[in-house]
C-alpha cells in the first residue's frame, strides 16, 4: 500500500487538510495517508523545509511527501515533482524541498520535474488553492504507481535557497543559527556533529544569544531540572536544551537566533 | 474500503476522538479515517456545518460523514442520519448539517432518518458522550454496509436553522457576513461568485466592518504583500485577503461580521 | 489489520509524531494508526497515564499502544512492554502506563517486561528519541504479530506510582482531586460514581477549589447555560461541568486541584 506523507501550513481548524485526504482516496483508495504535520507556520517555507529533511528518510522507499506551503499559489511559481532516493515530492518550486537537494542532509542525486501536465490535475483549478486542485491530485496518481515522467519535463533551474551552513568567522569561531525550535523548547542549531565531532572530546563553548554553553550531556536528565546545557539531538545536530524546561523560553532565543561555537 | 470522515470539537489534547475510532474500527476495522477537524470551535455548531459543506464532496461516494459538535448531548435533541449525493451523515439534529440540504451549495435531494435503533448502539449509553455511544457506532454500522434503513424512521420536521445568504438591502447592495475565517486569516464571506459574478467584470465595494475593499486579485501574490484585497476563494465564495498576512488581523473582524457589498 | 494507538507529548507542529508513523509502517506496513493524542502536556506522565487509562479499552484486543512521553529518556528508566486483557503497551518505565495496573479502573492481571532485546531496535540509536529508535520499532514488531517474549523478561519491580484514589477524611467527607480538565472545561474528578453510588440518591455537596456544588444533574443541558453543576461523566467520573461554558474558567480550578466531597 503506498503511503503519502503531508506537510502543510493549513491548521489543523479548518477543512483544507480534510480536503487533500478526499482528494487523494478518490484518485488512489488504497492510499496510507501520514500527516507529518499542518502546523507549519503561516507561510514557513524554511520552517517547513526543515520538517521534510528530518522526516522523509525514515519512510520506505516510494513514499509519496505531499508538501504545501504555497505563499505563491496561482502565481508564476511552478509545481514541481522531485524524486531523490527512491522516494517521490511534490511542491511548489519555492524552496520548501531545498533541504532534499542541497544542505548536509541532502540525497546524492535529484531529478526534478516541473509538473505541466493538466490531465492529472483535479477539475476547474483555483487560483488559491493548488494543495486541492494540482499537489494532491498529482500526488495520487503517484501513489496510484503512475510515472513521474507523465507529470512533466526535468528541469535544472528550480530555486537554490542558500543553504544555511555555519560560517567560518575565526581561526576557532563559527557563526551558526537556529533552524527549529521543537515543542520541548530545545533549539535545535544548524551545527551537525559529523562536522563538528570535536564537541565530544574537547572544550567549546556555545553562544545561542548572550548565553554562553559549556557543558555537553549525553541525555536531557544528566542536566540538573531546568539547566541549559548542549546534546547531539536525534537528527545529528548539536541542540541547546534544558532539562524538563523549554531552553528556548530561559534564553529567549527563537528560530533564526545566531549561535556562536567556539572550540578550543 | 469505506471512509468514515469525523468533524467535532472535542479537540487534540484529550482522548475523546482517539476513542471514538476505537469504537469504528472494533466494529468495521476495514474503515479508513479521515480527520476534517477536532478543532472546531467547542459547541460551535455553525462553524462546523460550514466545515462539512465545505468538505464533503471531496470524497467518494459512499463515505460515511461523522459529525459530532452536540451541546445538547443527553437532551430531546435527536440523532439523525442524512443521505445525500450518495454520502451518509451521522450527526445530532441541532443544525450541523444544515448546511448540507440548505442554502446555495445544498444537495438537491435528502433523506433524513431519526435514529432510534438501540441495538446498532454501544453497551451502556451515558448521557455525555453520544459521539462514543450512538453516532461512531451508527456510523461503523453504515461503513460496514449496514443499510441507513434500519437506522430508524424518515422524518421531515428536522431542524431548518435560516441558511444565512446575504440580503438585498438597496439597489445595488447587499448586506451579507463572514462565514469563516481560515488559518491565514481570510475572511471568508458568503457572497457566492456564481450569485454574484458582476465582481469579476464591474466595479464594487465590499465593506467588512469598516474598511472599503475595491480591488478583486486573480491570486494573493498579485497584492502587495499586507494589502488587503478580495479575491474568488477556492470555495467560490468572495474572500477579503491580505497577501501573507491576516486580513482578519488587520481589520478586526471574524465570524459573523457583517460584509456590505455594491456593486456599480 | 493489526491497530497501533499513539499517545505522546511531540506536539502537532514538528516532525517528531510523522517520524514514529514512518519508522513503524516501515517494518509493519499493514498497521493502522490511530492517534489518541500527540498533546499531552510536555512531560506530563500523569495526564498521559490518565488519557491512556481512557482510551485503551475502546479499541479491539491485539491492539498495540505505543505511549511516548519520556522525560527521562536515555537515562537508566527502562522501557517496558506491558500484557493487559489481550493489549500490548510499550512505553518508558516512568508511570505512563500506571493507571493501566493499578487503580480504579486497572486490569485484573498483566505482565510486564523490560524491552532488553536489541535486535528489536532501529539502526544507531539516538539518546534523546527513543520514541524513533526503540519504542516505534517495538510496537511495530508487535503490530506484525511479533512476540511479546521476544522483546525481553519479565520483570516484577516496575514503577508502582501512588494511585491517586480519594481519601476519607471525614465521617462523611473524601478528599479527592481533578485527574483532567478536557476540552469543554469539565472538571473530571477521581470520585468513580461506582465507588460514590449515594450522589446519585442522597444530599451531597461537591467543593471544587472554594465553590459548593450540590447540583447533581444527567446531562448538559439540565442546567442554565454558565451554571455550575455535578454529572456523572462518560467515563464514570464524578465531574463539575458548565452547559455550554468552561467550568474550569469559572472556578479558576485546573489538573490536581483538590476537590473535596461529602454526603449527607
Amino acid at each position: 500500500m503506498p503511503i503519502v506523507t503531508l506537510t502543510t501550513d493549513f491548521g489543523l481548524a479548518g477543512h483544507y487538510a480534510g480536503v487533500l485526504k478526499g482528494v487523494i482516496l478518490d484518485i488512489a483508495p488504497r492510499a496510507v495517508l501520514v500527516d507529518i504535520t499542518h502546523e507549519a507556520p503561516a507561510y514557513g517555507i524554511g520552517e517547513a523545509a526543515y520538517l521534510v529533511a528530518e522526516s522523509w528518510r525514515w519512510f520506505p522507499k516510494r513514499t509519496v511527501h505531499l508538501v504545501v506551503v504555497d505563499p505563491g499559489v496561482g502565481s508564476a511559481r511552478r509545481p514541481i515533482l522531485l524524486e531523490a532516493d527512491g522516494h517521490l515530492f511534490v511542491a511548489p518550486d519555492n524552496g520548501v524541498l531545498a533541504q532534499v537537494y542541497a544542505g548536509p542532509k541532502a540525497a546524492v542525486k535529484v531529478k526534478v520535474r516541473h509538473i505541466t501536465n493538466a490531465n492529472l490535475f483535479g477539475a476547474g483549478a483555483s487560483t488559491t488553492f493548488h494543495g486541492r486542485d494540482i499537489f494532491a491530485p498529482v500526488a495520487a496518481y503517484l501513489a496510484k504507481g503512475g510515472r513521474p515522467a507523465q507529470a512533466g519535463p526535468l528541469i535544472e533551474d528550480y530555486l537554490r535557497p542558500h543553504a544555511g551552513a555555519p560560517v567560518r568567522t575565526g581561526h576557532r569561531v563559527w557563526q551558526g543559527q537556529v533552524l527549529c525550535v521543537d515543542r520541548f523548547g530545545n533549539l535545535i542549531t544548524n551545527f551537525l556533529e559529523s562536522e563538528f565531532p570535536a564537541v565530544r572530546t574537547r572544550p567549546f563553548v556555545l553562544i545561542p544569544g548572550i548565553t554562553r554553553v559549556e557543558k555537553l550531556v549525553d541525555h536531557y536528565a544528566e542536566a540538573a531540572p531546568g539547566e541549559v546545557v548542549a546534546i547531539i539531538g536525534s537528527s545529528g545536530y548539536l541542540e541547546v536544551s534544558a532539562n524538563q524546561a523549554s531552553a528556548a523560553r530561559i534564553l529567549g532565543a527563537g528560530v533564526g537566533a545566531p549561535v556562536e561555537l567556539t572550540i578550543y
